[in-house]
């Protein structure tokens, strides 16, 4: 009785309680204890894939190397091989390897990708777009989740606003993406200009990359939640795997 | 030549100068000359739909009935005649009435689109949630932007998180949305609890709703941004058509 | 089948569907239709008293005389007569009042309280504190509140930290609160004395009195939130009608 | 005459001077003198305990190991054995235990509790609850804090509202709970879904774990301050020992 | 005596004391008598202009009508007859003339000039760029005033990030521009697209338009200020005034 | 027995229970009584001019005409003649006037002084300076608080740093002042101008006064508290009174 | 001609012009080279300590040892020995011993003071005030600035206003000081009670101690601006020194 | 093909393309590939001193020593060998003059510039100026940027407003400075100060220098946006290379 998704769970289980088959005491419990496994600091989701559809993630960052381990090797235990885990060290890389879980690290993004001895297949065409080199550990973060979960990714960095040609010089590029992260810190200026120019959804990530007073990265923020251009929409500073993700929601969309 | 559109406009008058139809000097004034009207007060821009593909709109706060009048004049007079005028009072709505331009007036968003004789047809699903009878403007001006657009809208006000079952007993509907606008002041919970159950995007809109730690809208628009649901992003406090607009762009993503 | 309340109810459905009474199909409908009334503009909660265990509450701010009369009828229909409705002008209370919902208006706290024909018992000790004149509107607010919710109560105004004297002599009042309610605007001190001095809960409202850098009352709040004093805890800048709710059930606490 | 305490010591040292006992300059005197020790860097209260009713504490952090053994030694002495001690590293407290006070330290919260040979004896019900693995020193510390303090408490951690199912599976815990402390980092949603739920008060704890917009906690503080769950009050960013106490003295309330 | 200047005076009244010509403390009353008039509510300064090389401004904002035509008079008096008077409403600048001052009122800006009978011949070539339509008092503060003080002054409305086509159609104009003002509100992105086009000094006004995260003008601010593109100064929101003071400034700075 | 006052009170009390004439108990009712007035809104307290050394004030914002007129009744009853009342419209002084107690009301700084018959003597010498004439107001708080509590003031307008030799040829006034308060709004750079220049206490008075990045006085008030200058103290924005109350403290020391 | 003196230097100086014995090029050359040296990374202004009247103070956050030694020792050879260096490590300090300057560092609040020999003699009474152990840095930075500049210091550390016994038994130390600097971090709330029992001038600093939401001392600092009480003024968060410098100020003031 | 500039590149290339010379598709990969060179992680920037007509700059914050490296040699390869590499380490200066690129490494301002065999001819007139010694860093990559770009410096350093007489002996040199670069923390006056002195164009840099409520260079910030001397424009905080650059262009202005 491990299938309980969330997406059907309740009317299946009304129906095994008329049919006498689990008793209401029962169903509580079998609810409570298939959908989870309870490690003490962490209650490891078995159907989040099959309730929100995708590849699970781990947010390494506040966990120590043997929690992330533990809850990783729960994961494989209940099928779950393509892990992201955001936000890691190479240590932690290192320590997850020694554990017997093969990992892909990147160092940039500081992003590891259990895998799974197959990888997704590669759809549509989402394309991260960065106004300078020093966002690039956002961009990769975002640019390696919509991979890992199974997108095309096209990487145009160093397209800044101060430099318009280089991106109207990819204007064709811009034009056939069905998504685009835009990634900038700063003063945040690129997602209203691509915005204006593309006709698909803008997902536009402030980076906290900068000086002076752009206060952590407040200062993209404010710009970019503040664009004239109207298909943009923005997740939280250096949330390159929120931008990952979404991308790849909408990517994947089917047709109507 | 008025047919001259971004995506395309550039081989194309290329290849005429090539052929000597048109002199340098003449494309680049044709280029200046054929793509917005100037007015004085605006450049009004009559291949942006081309561009991005959407019904116009005009953003009245800020602007005069006199220059909205103007700017509606020659967008109809280039064949523009399904607009969406935001932010503007009863007085400006009948201002433009009384100019024999027919429009629908929405008191409560005050929003006003002007009747093009047919409307287009709606597609799709998209879901407008709310935490609160307050926020009903904010959320009206984002369902009547994406019914505008061509898109179905199923209205779930009044569902916030401090009564949770008012919520759950409307998985169904939430689960069937191809993208969900979440709508909320204060404390700004409502987008993670329905990011954390539903599987499509979710644009999160904070509002101005509240008093005194809200300060404008700003709880509401940090908590958002903060979501730990993973695929909920966000658009500016009250910026209702923004999320409409980004929320049409979504639903109506063709297949791969 | 109108009772059911949310501590039992799921398991007395469970129970029903397995007797046969109620299928799985109706057991869901039930749910919904029982616990709430869709006005459109607002789902009434009919079991919230019970699941809270209060007289019911509605927020008067933002909401039309219309709606505030539409959802006290609704709520008087399923049997709630004593209700709170916080934040409305003298003009919408004598809506209400107009509209047979005997009502019970005070202009400082812009308060009104309908009438059920036999006030609550009032037991135990709350004292509201504050420390100046102006602060009185949201003082009243709280305390109009504790005592609907049917609470002693004992005012203490004009205690202010600047004239210590004052607050001292009346010592023993303090002692023998079951809770203390400190309302403060400008620099938030009070509640930081009398966290001291007194040994039970105390509940801080900072307020918006003030001017120059009060900024709304972000200075009280913070001073509160950095209260050296033990017992001190903090509701949002004004939210009289929160101090008294909480004050409330703290001080109706069953012994051990 | 070591036993005036602040509840009756006014009258009893008016009565002694009236009967000739004591001068009135005497009775300055001792006021000064028997109520505290001055050490110099700190005046050590031995009163506190009768004032408030409480086990003692010593905010560890911003003083020396040798400040903190010496207010220690002091308590000690005055009959003191039972104390908190708050945010010390591993080296002050094997500091502390070098100098013959036996000490337990909890290395997540950073947290010692001196030992007083007997241990209080745990009454009543406080749920400690969290949304996430890094919040866990804050959690602990609250934890802790209301356990040293003679209550029960039970641990509900990872219980988010980006997977409400681990949430509601517990509701029959959540109901009955005599106080619950929420801790939650980023966007702090958890209180009011909490809130929403249970019916008895809710201590809020947002934490500074974030990155990106949450600026150090202020985005949960502000979510959480703005809660529309009207049962929920709010103590300082990472102040889990203050949640703690206050948690404490409401699961003790006497019945009326 | 009453060409004593900021530039030279200081050499010229050593002199004349060394002459004989006056005692030292005459010198010192000189000094303080001759450079301005005192009215009680304002000190007129006479050699202003001298000093800064321009024609005099009045701040109206917080003067009453009778402390300007006050402040006027005197000016006239001594000399000085091409006076800006910002942020007047329509009814003080009747006020004005109706005083027998003549003055040129402009009601979009809130801006009076008072006449001279001959204006300043207009010289070189200053831009005043905008984004949007709603921008336009800010702009024309700063078109008036340039112009005011003997500048040619070429407007580029409405050619915003959004819609770049509008400005890159403008490119040759903004090559041959002297300094360029941008004014935006909003996002404040125009002044970094502007400024990695052109190679003259930018200055950049953010303005208060806007709404939600627009906090008043503070996101357009932060952008500016962290603006990529290398050549752009920033003013205070809404400085209009100071934008063309400055522009005319450079303008008009004389050769090496 | 009226005339217990703090700084005498707990000796003469304790002997008076020494010698049996009064109870313990009476000592505490005596205090309670003896000490203010519990007019309900409002404890007037009847030796706070002894403690404090001053003439009474009312804060007359956020008071009713009604209630002020309350409290000056209860103090001229107690013996209190020479009262400001702060921040009151022209109609609340018409009011307090109609009551029959004679009132001198200024309007540029909204401020009343009730007659005494008798005005303090004024001594020695404070200078209150500003930058500007919209200043005027804070100004003239300060200037009319430090005559009313019997200082000799000298007022200094308009010597803004933007016009250095203003203030530098009142450079020998500053030198002889005995305190000098300094009121500027906008960038609040003249205080650390006259503290480097004066060698007595400085007080420095941030206003609201400005537009734009002012941010309602936070910009003046940052400048002050950041004063490179040693001698510069700050008082909350617009605090007109504060400053002349403490520059009255100051400038009536004894000498040692 | 080194005892040229702010005060009266002009009129001296006009005087020698006039009876020829310096010309004016001379004037304006003596003025620039005799008041200050100038070191190239700093200008030593000589005469400081006659225009402000106090010892020297060096501020050495931000400075190289070398730059202060060169300082120094410029100093030295114009007659300056006594002189505070500000924030600077026992390596600074042991450098500048260590290059013949005898200092004396005090660690705790890292300020040296260079010893002239012969100390200042010490007069009046400041009382230096603090609500908890941690503050004690900035306290001793005030006490020593003050002792340092010539004035009796009393030390009151750890009153604060959570244990208000421990404030109110001093009460008669407080109410005889000339001066009371009065230092808390978190709530900031002490200054607000002291100024309501005292009747001298009251200096608040408010300190960077804390966590959450103290923000790095803003709440500390805005609640002592709101002070209600009316005897206080603020200098910046930490800034000891400058406490200290006002308090010797106001202490030393001449009688009338 | 290599000297296409931004300038005349669409003009020269249409005409090509009419000429036969290249076909429209080339055209459009001409563009692409002639102006910048692609090294993955960084688009170098060919043409961009034609089209801002200045030497070029790398911003070293944020990228490795190899990626400097890397851009260092396309750029030299491409001619240009007069560079400006702002924010790095020593060791990073050390490893590009180990790759063979001669380099000119300044620490204080951590600038490194490196060598054309020439160095650029230098005219007119820049000041820098300064109140402190702390702010040197930013003052040298004012000066240094200046120089390199082919103006003549004069340093001002150490004149801050709190010892004006240090600034006005220098008055002269004010007053023939084509611009003058203002470099100020903490409270931010100066600019402000010389604005009212000067007659020519001021560029105000904040610093982040300081403590307490500087807030990060927040206060001066603020303080010289709200400057009420009329040619004040402001760069970001510690932009020291942005106010270099340009004060730069205004100082190479042509005369009209």
């Amino acid at each position: 009785m491990s299938n309980i998704t969330a997406k059907e769970d309740i009317l299946n289980l009304l129906n095994k309680i008329k049919a006498g088959e689990v008793s209401p005491e029962q169903a509580v419990n079998l609810l409570r204890t298939e959908t989870f496994s309870d490690l003490g600091y962490a209650k490891v989701d078995h159907h989040r894939s099959l309730r929100q559809g995708v590849c699970e993630v781990i947010f390494g960052q506040g966990k120590t190397p043997e929690q992330i381990v533990g809850i990783l090797s729960n994961m494989r235990k209940n099928g779950s091989h393509n892990v992201l885990v955001t936000r890691i060290s190479q240590q932690t890389a290192d320590f997850i390897a020694n554990s017997n879980i093969p990992i892909n690290y990147h160092p940039i993004p500081q992003l590891g990708i259990t895998l799974s001895g197959k990888e997704l297949p590669r759809v549509g065409n989402i394309i991260v777009a960065s106004g300078g080199t020093s966002d690039m550990a956002v961009c990769e973060e975002a640019a390696l989740t919509a991979e890992a979960l199974g997108n095309n990714v096209t990487r145009l960095y160093d397209v800044g606003v101060a430099g318009l040609h280089r991106l109207l010089l990819r204007l064709d590029t811009l034009i056939e993406a069905r998504v685009i992260i835009v990634v900038a810190g700063m003063e945040g200026a690129l997602p209203s200009v691509i915005g204006g120019l593309a006709s698909c959804p803008v997902i536009a990530v402030p980076t906290s990359i900068g000086y002076g007073a752009n206060f952590g990265g407040l200062s993209a923020l404010l710009c970019m939640l503040n664009s004239c251009a109207s298909g943009v929409s923005v997740v939280n500073i250096d949330n390159g795997f929120g931008a990952g993700f979404i991308a790849s929601r909408i990517n994947q969309m089917k047709g109507l």
